[in-house]
């Protein structure tokens, strides 16, 4: 484990974290694994977001598979965790760096140890960029890749770049009414010619972010994924043409965490004059989820070749408790989660199990036929047949959608294992 | 200014901070404000979330002069802002104590000297009811008033309840199909008699949410909402009948942000045998907003009978200020402004100003073609006429809708004067 992580282990804990247990004393979160907490005992607060550490190993363990298989690389979105705990696994995994998204999350990275950071984004503010170009003429093992999209950014970015290293850059590549990026190849030339002839800048290969394409049509879906990277890999061999690239490898980096598979077919059939590095940046195959990912992977392991198909699956690792506080009506439960806990912004978390107190406490599967139907601020209103028991003080587990927008909601999460015990904590920074 | 938010002065920020100044190097919050800093001079890194100092004071006085007038106090809800320092401004404005939603937000605004706190929510913990109770009988100027809905929950708080003082408590009424709350008169007599036998309980008022009722036609929900008011005046009076409250004054509390003239309308009609006070509870009044509250709270006004009119107007205090990073077509641009940085659940972020860089800045408010269409978790859309000249660097400020779910996306808040200059900092527990 990185000592640069010790800060975070010798952070206090105490009822102002929102999970904590609000009756025990201030704890180290480094030894909150070691105290035999128990989820189930009511040793954690309610809510409280958890990891099963199973499902992070056994995800883990799919993800290295299925990078051997492929040949890629991975420099996982870090954006979606924001816990330098979890990056350092990731990067004890074997990933070749991390990505960030904003120069603030490249900080609190940095700040932990991480060395090799790519910022998936264009850089705009001043001090952010004065900030990267001190830290890398200050620490000779710093790399930092940002991305550029027009021939304006390329010169703001030179222009604030006063450092002695040059800041290596992505040339990322955009579809028409998409997010960023440039929109052709010509276009995109333009501004690779830019950043070569800039002494401040050097061309370290290319990028897109497939992940903004999604309809209700998965197959047109992976056939614009598919047209996407074929234009990024064309982008990239024109920009070889012309020796713009700097010296070593060249990156070769797409990848959300749905279409990972065809980031590798498509790109990995790209041939230069020199290495390439396929780099894929998925951020949630970490955790996964059990709603919107879960879906787009199902879909994905469809299309996988048999050769790329590593053993197992994907499983969602995140879930979040909550306690029932009220139960007005017989088909009307409320538990004390809210917007301020948990992902609405693809779908509401769905109950997953219930914990019966009573004389016989029982962990069981949620009944089908229970449904969280709407999210307060700090309440979820889940509707149930009025012959299932549910009452005041039963726990019920939570399978979210979207890990991005449930980990920023938490500055704490705990590790369990399989029966709950509380193995560890995580702390982000959002 | 109260000494428990010393802390909060001491803590120190640095570039982890989101909006903090990267390049900057660490400093007490106490001391943000006299830095000389100005936002549009970049002296804060984007996005930031920023009050309005000018506009917080007026939206004070408006309510201030509002409770003046109709003889109400207020508890303000401070799970919109989970900020102590604000809650000690509004303590000092006058309000009788803070509402808080969870335990863990309790015991955020307790740790910062908070005495008098309505926990406006069931208790089904045993942790968190075992820490209130210890801390009830170890602080004999600590106040909570808790609810209650149920003869199990009753049983259950009562239960957990060891200590030597009785826990205060509000009888929660609901609606049918709405959220927590007895759903009739006879079912919240029956409540109110069970706390009332107990002796580890003490009835201390009535209590109901009408925040919950919002349809599109907003005459039908005023007369829902006075409907619901009615009924729990009802309910007081069936209590006082069979003297089930205990000694001293009796709470009627209600009022959410949108309906807190109707709360005072009917509460403040109910006369019993003994001192009552009518409580609101709105959260957003402080910093209002540009979007859900704006519309409701200009219903509002337009209800209020002229002797309760307050001169001026609630206005938005809270802003989010991004920058450009892309204009990758002549009618898009992208900001560094996401899903983690602003609220988007009940109508995305508008643009209010564009402060246009260049060798004459100018700060002018945004043109009124300019759209936020799509918020992705680190970027927003920004549909514009191909003729305006917004570029890379440039700075957006953004009004929000609903406060509470954009204050808990940030750990740090700057207060700004009118000229956007940094006159302090906010910190948020989430």
């Amino acid at each position: 484990m990185s000592q640069a992580i010790q800060p975070i282990l010798d952070t206090l804990l105490d009822g102002r974290t929102k999970g904590f247990p609000q009756d025990r004393p201030p704890l180290a979160l480094g030894a909150v694994g070691s105290q035999g907490w128990n989820l189930l005992a009511g040793d954690l607060d309610f809510p409280a977001a958890i990891l099963r550490r199973s499902v992070l190993d056994r995800n883990a363990a799919w993800m290295r598979e299925f990078l051997g298989r492929t040949g890629a690389s991975i420099c996982p979105h870090g954006k979606t965790t924001m816990a330098p705990q979890l990056f350092h696994r990731q990067l004890e995994d074997g990933a070749w760096g991390i990505t960030l998204a904003t120069p603030h999350q490249a900080r609190v990275a940095y700040d932990h140890g991480v060395k090799r950071i790519l910022l998936a984004n264009q850089l705009a503010g001043a001090g952010p960029i004065r900030w990267i170009q001190e830290t890398l003429d200050a620490d000779p093992a710093f790399e930092l890749f940002c991305l550029v999209d027009s021939l304006e950014g390329v010169g703001r970015l030179a222009a604030l770049a006063k450092g002695r290293r040059p800041i290596p850059v992505l040339l990322e590549l955009g579809i028409p009414g998409g997010r960023t990026g440039v929109r052709s190849l010509a276009e995109g030339l333009q501004v690779a010619r830019a950043a070569h002839a800039s002494d401040r800048l050097v061309l370290a290969g290319v990028e897109c972010f497939e992940g903004i394409i999604g309809t209700r049509d998965p197959a047109a879906d992976a056939e614009a994924v598919r047209t996407w990277l074929d234009a990024l890999g064309d982008l990239a061999r024109a920009c070889a043409a012309e020796d713009l690239f700097g010296p070593g490898e060249v990156l070769l980096s797409a990848g959300g965490s749905a279409y990972f598979d065809l980031v590798v077919a498509s790109l990995g059939q790209v041939r230069l004059d020199r290495p390439v590095r396929v780099l894929l940046r998925s951020g949630c195959y970490l955790s996964h989820d059990a709603g919107h990912y879960k879906r787009l992977v199902a879909e994905l392991e469809g299309r996988l070749p048999e050769a790329w198909r590593a053993p197992g699956h994907l499983a969602p690792a995140l879930e979040v408790w909550a306690q029932v506080v009220s139960r007005p009506e017989p088909t009307l439960a409320f538990l004390n989660l809210g917007k301020r806990d948990v992902a609405h912004d693809l779908g509401l978390p769905e109950p997953a199990w219930w914990y019966r107190k009573g004389p016989e406490p029982a962990l069981v599967p949620a009944p089908p036929g229970w449904k969280l139907t709407t999210l307060y601020d700090q309440h979820a209103k889940l509707e149930l047949p009025a012959s299932d028991a549910l009452e005041p003080g039963d726990l019920v587990g939570c399978a979210v959608s979207h890990p991005c927008t449930t980990f920023d909601k938490w500055q704490v999460l705990y590790e369990v294992d399989d029966q709950y015990g509380v193995v560890g904590a995580v702390r982000t920074f959002f």
